[in-house]
């Protein structure tokens, strides 16, 4: 039988590989646990609770590269989170003197949401690096394409005329959305902080004469925020990294949605800078890139669910409802960091066929303008008229197979009416231009 | 066979009946989309894009009671929205003179949308009335039992002493949470208006020189917020909307959690004011509040997942993602709105037994303060032989059915300790207060 | 401020009207709760345990006309079910002499998952007759375009050829894996009778010798199955349901996605037999019947997970996961039924377009027959030579413009070669015809 | 910056170290690539289209050690999938005579479909053992415990005595009910095999007489079931694993929510065997085996949701829904596999305090068997008289701090009732014992 080895992403392409995968493995959040011991132990020394030595002795004890990832795996086993084999190998690794000083007033959870809280800012970091350089490569392609008019489509079909330059400016403003959404949240995060029950009452029993005091130290050597209250059973935090995580895969799974449409053989207006090769089919350039954000859209609000439902978190500790969010919190800094690096590679390499998109505004034979004119004969023929033979046209254009263009050309009741500029697609554009400028202004 | 008569609410006790329910029901929504088309005629005629007659007259047909819900959701069928039938049966009500001015330009989805967030705003007053209520009510179950020690429990098993007074606090920032993450999505819902594709361009057509003011016109009439740019598919408005009412669904559903735990015939720490009976068992008090704010709690993050899902909306109008929203968004406001009402109701009737909680810290046997004794005890006794020693005695309480106190006045080298102090738990509660004293202070 | 009138479906055009709305209202589920009542004196009656005139007074007060659905579902607040208040109300209607009868020995839940199991028994008819419509329909459009050459697409590209008989037979396989999922549990869907906590004590004390033998009279006169428990929390048969329904969600929301990429201005492979109308584009006919499945199948999957989430009940009557189940289940087979019946219109009045199956073949120029000219000419040219051959004239088709088969017969060393053979991508649709026999055999 | 180094399962104590961990690691996935290329061209050589050594060859350089993981998922990126580079990892180690024989005609999907059958298969014989412990320890507990009366409780409060043995039966034939579920999934697994678009053409170009025959060979080199069509977006064996893997997580997570509660510390009737420790309170046994079947019971939902929704796969290979499958499945597979294993130790090790159980029936001042004095006094007392008797008494219960018992011999018009009998609570509990011994009947 095969061995209990560890998982290199195999299964993982849209995250196997990058910054936020390095940020997330269980090195980086071994090392993360470590960071919170010792900024506890500092914290203590520096409230006159520990001596200074041992907090220089934790301090450089607490490297990852020093213990044993799978052995402290194994015997997490038996308590049921990975802080207790630690806190004992910690402890060893600090040696006699200072070892005392190792975990003192804390519990597991202290720990583990702390390490929690720094691995989601480790993770956040590169996400909105992404995201920045998403948002630059669709405001360049907003700009370069404010006047490039394209079908736009309702359920499928096309309905009237838009402009890539306004889909882009959409696209980017979901992405500033989720970056709007993404930085609050990552600039806040806590350091947690309670002992045993949240009460810190170890601290005091152990010398502190106000432990919140210890909450604001301890937060001050993590780079974390400190919290108001212990969070143990209030889990705002990880709701709140539930929520913009799941807005981010979301929003960037609207822009992958859209490439994957129009990457199609039969509407070929996009295609993303490096497709993809097929193992069977050589000639073929598949839209990888965006299908990898897709699939990571598919994911993430499923995970986000689990981590809402967290919230209900019983008494100081729950049992289960904590430790389902480790797994799920982790997946979802996976999966919305590899879906922004995808998405940064995808926007940037962009290919848009603007000739194709001009070409398609005339499959439905000029009916992509129907609306506007029904708008704009009513007052010409009167409205009933005007209803009448845009009825009957509509249906000989796919009879015949000739454009309106040409049909209402033959109308000698049309004959003072501009048709050129009534029958352009691309003159029936709407605010799309005004819209675009505006949305570009939003930084 | 039975008829298809429209639901009571005969499934849903959590929420028939509930302010929310009115608000949200059919003919509210029904209401809500007429009160769009109308606001669409007058912000037309504002801008003298419209007679100002047509304009009231659409305003005074709008009515909701004139119409007939179950026709238009049968005739919704046809095209997969209820707007294309209303807007035929509104447009006959108006009038032959100003039927023309219904609608006009406008597409389904605008009004759909503009009505959805009419219907979020209406519900969510109630909901966060209720919240404040909740609020107010665990502020003084909180001032009141400051000092009310009680067992602090996690992994289902008493750890060290709390005090009532922090859990009320706690859950009252959730409280809090949950209306600083509602206030800003509730204050900032957006009318919608883009027309067939998102261009404003059939506005163009019927004559408008600049379809943005319409934008901010229209806004103005709905009393919703003007949109940086049509949001068809940028669903930005309906993911927070699942945000906020599944973090208010988990935030509500811990503080129920909290209740049935220490509800439970063994616990009967706390009760809840007017417990629900049985059909079977007369004497039976059950915390039904509590139990109806927990289903909806383990409802709504799945309801939130399906609408986070909706952010993947392809092209300018998606086929599915966003019929999808409709009843899961309404399904939300409604469990969260229950849910506020029980849950105020709940916190407002909330029986406390601080005589069982004092006396469930001595269940056992003086353990609860244990880690006060490992951490007092070393300095006295050297940190070797305190722990041996409390290891030994741990065992004996049970073993002799003593309390932990009895045992240790039997030990000579603890004679100058005092073991009054140091075995009380209810001076075992650490920050308790202080951090209560502070948590009450946000506001 | 809008009354709290009942739904009739406005936001629901996927289920409004149909059979299933008929079978899942709050009527129809007042019914079944007043035939679950009636049952059980029947039931009582039959062992001798009830006189037979209490059984008959039950069964003729068991009418759902007769009681008052939205005073029920208010009342239905305090004990947190409607059970209560409808056995008061049943009571009195039945009158004294025979009142005390009514709902003997039972609990609420014992009432409320029976009529749970009826509901969604006579809800599942019409979801399998309509499966077998859609099964019959797509039987015929196998058959019928057994040979109907088509581009396959994997990644959104065309790959290599397949056949439209082959598609429509894959949807009839998950159509008919739906059919033998939902089948069986339909035809055991169980009663529930246990009493209070599920010992059937009650029963005993009312002077059931064995009360086991009432859960089976009861069962029969429910036509559901005898149970092997009580199942107050063994809630496998809700688990079940949620299963079938969510596979079925997702079986026809394939279908849907296909026709909806098929459907596409731009491909037009299929169009729907009737597309909807559009509030704003007179010539447009929009895939309602897809859309709306689609949407259907993006809401299933979480309300499963919401029932597969409350198998997690505890006690012997949980205190929000029984609660939690009502809604979701009801809105499962609404959407399911809803989504059965568009998928039965759909596929009956599906149009395909062969010839524009056929014309897209030639969209890549001919390299949709690639992969089979690099494995037959390796044999005739070498394998080095053949994929650089290959490579060289792929990037010629698109440079140039021109098909694959002329600059192949412009090779000398393809002279011998029957490019018409090997270039006709109608002629490598390898076992597409004999799988979609094999597939129509299956029943 | 810390590494990418593989995780070990830091933050998985549920499923770390388990046989399912082995069976789903990278590694152990990779063999199963390497299992799938290697099948196809024995298979291929059985048939006659590749020479027998080939065959031989493949199967020799198959071997998940000679590759290196992490350089596989790191290119797995380009194309997406995994197989791309390992095709061509194997084709190099099979070397120039028989390298051409690997993957041929096969498509990734193939290979990558194939592997998640294998490994489900490798996973499920684990759980399925495990299952089976279970399963026989609750038979055990069930049968020594048969008559151990136990307060029933509803809504979290007493409500009428049950058994221990009922509730151990229950949970007994929730595990049967799982393993009846997932065995057939189990036993029907299939391979797949369909080339590019699923139409077995390539074979067919290699020379295939009927590439139908060679699914079938394929899928006995494999061990899986030869399927009725290829699969690609045929997802019934994805689905069905998702069906009965969240059936299975639910039905242990309502044992483990039972234990929890019933482990309180109020309540203490059960406890496991080796609680889990505490870092800061070294006296807590936390029921650590509870707690991570219940985190597992509650992310299990949510993932099986995930794969429902990928049933919605377009085309003849989805842009998402597929990648979408991989990681949820592993996922679901090690959560089930890691509660199955908790599951068995604490079911094995589980400690019943009997005469807790008998205390707590007293709680309630015997308030628990109201129900029968009501329905077995009101033959002797009338039913008026018997109904205002308990009434007035189940107050003075609580006012007087005495029993119903007392209370009841007080009352003369009762002197010739057998009080013993009816007012001990182990003598109400209906038919528990029949019902246990039918339920044990069930193998």
């Amino acid at each position: 039988m095969t061995s209990a080895e560890p998982d290199a992403g195999l299964l993982a392409p849209g995250w196997s590989g990058s910054p936020v995968a390095a940020a997330t493995g269980d090195r980086a959040f071994l090392q993360a646990l470590l960071d919170a011991e010792a900024a506890l132990t500092r914290a203590q020394a520096a409230l006159g609770l520990a001596p200074q030595e041992a907090a220089t002795a934790v301090t450089e004890a607490a490297r990852a590269d020093r213990f044993d990832v799978r052995s402290l795996a194994e015997r997490a086993r038996g308590g049921g989170n990975p802080v207790i084999p630690l806190v004992a190998d910690l402890t060893e690794a600090v040696g006699a003197e200072y070892g005392p000083y190792v975990h003192r007033g804390a519990t597991s959870q202290d720990i583990m949401d702390t390490a929690m809280m720094l691995v989601a800012e480790r993770a956040l970091d590169p996400v909105l690096a992404d995201l920045a350089r998403t948002e630059r490569a669709l405001a360049r392609l907003a700009a370069e394409h404010r006047d490039t008019a394209m079908p736009g489509r309702t359920l499928t079909q096309h309905a009237v005329p838009t402009t890539f330059g306004l889909k882009a400016a959409g696209w980017r403003s979901l992405v500033l959305d989720a970056r709007d959404r993404v930085t609050p949240v990552r600039n806040s995060l806590p350091a947690q902080l309670g002992g045993a029950a949240g009460t810190l009452a170890a601290f005091t029993a152990y010398g502190a004469a106000d432990p919140t005091a210890l909450l604001a130290s301890f937060a001050r050597e993590t780079g974390l925020d400190a919290p108001p209250l212990p969070w143990h059973t209030l889990r705002t935090p990880v709701a709140d990294l539930a929520g913009c995580l799941a807005f981010t895969a979301g929003a960037l799974g609207k822009v992958a949605a859209d490439v994957l449409t129009l990457s199609r053989t039969e509407i070929a207006e996009l295609a993303e800078g490096s497709g993809g090769g097929s193992s069977a089919m050589p000639h073929k350039a598949n839209p990888v890139r965006s299908t990898l954000v897709a699939a990571a859209a598919r994911r993430a609000p499923q995970l986000a669910a689990t981590l809402y439902g967290s919230l209900v978190a019983e008494d100081e500790r729950p049992a289960g409802a904590w430790h389902a969010e480790w797994e799920p919190l982790r997946d979802l800094l996976r999966l919305v960091g590899g879906a922004a690096r995808d998405a940064a590679e995808l926007t940037e390499g962009l290919r848009v066929h603007a000739d194709a998109m001009r070409e398609h505004l005339d499959l439905t034979h000029g009916l992509v303008v129907s609306e506007r004119l029904s708008a704009e004969l009513a007052p010409v023929l009167g409205r009933a008229r005007a209803k009448e033979l845009l009825t009957d046209l509509a249906g000989r254009t796919y009879a015949e197979g000739r454009s309106l263009r040409e049909l209402l050309a033959e109308q000698p009741e049309l004959k003072d009416v501009d048709l050129d500029e009534l029958t352009d697609p691309a003159r029936y554009t709407g605010s799309a231009g005004v819209l675009t400028d505006r949305a570009l202004e939003r930084r």
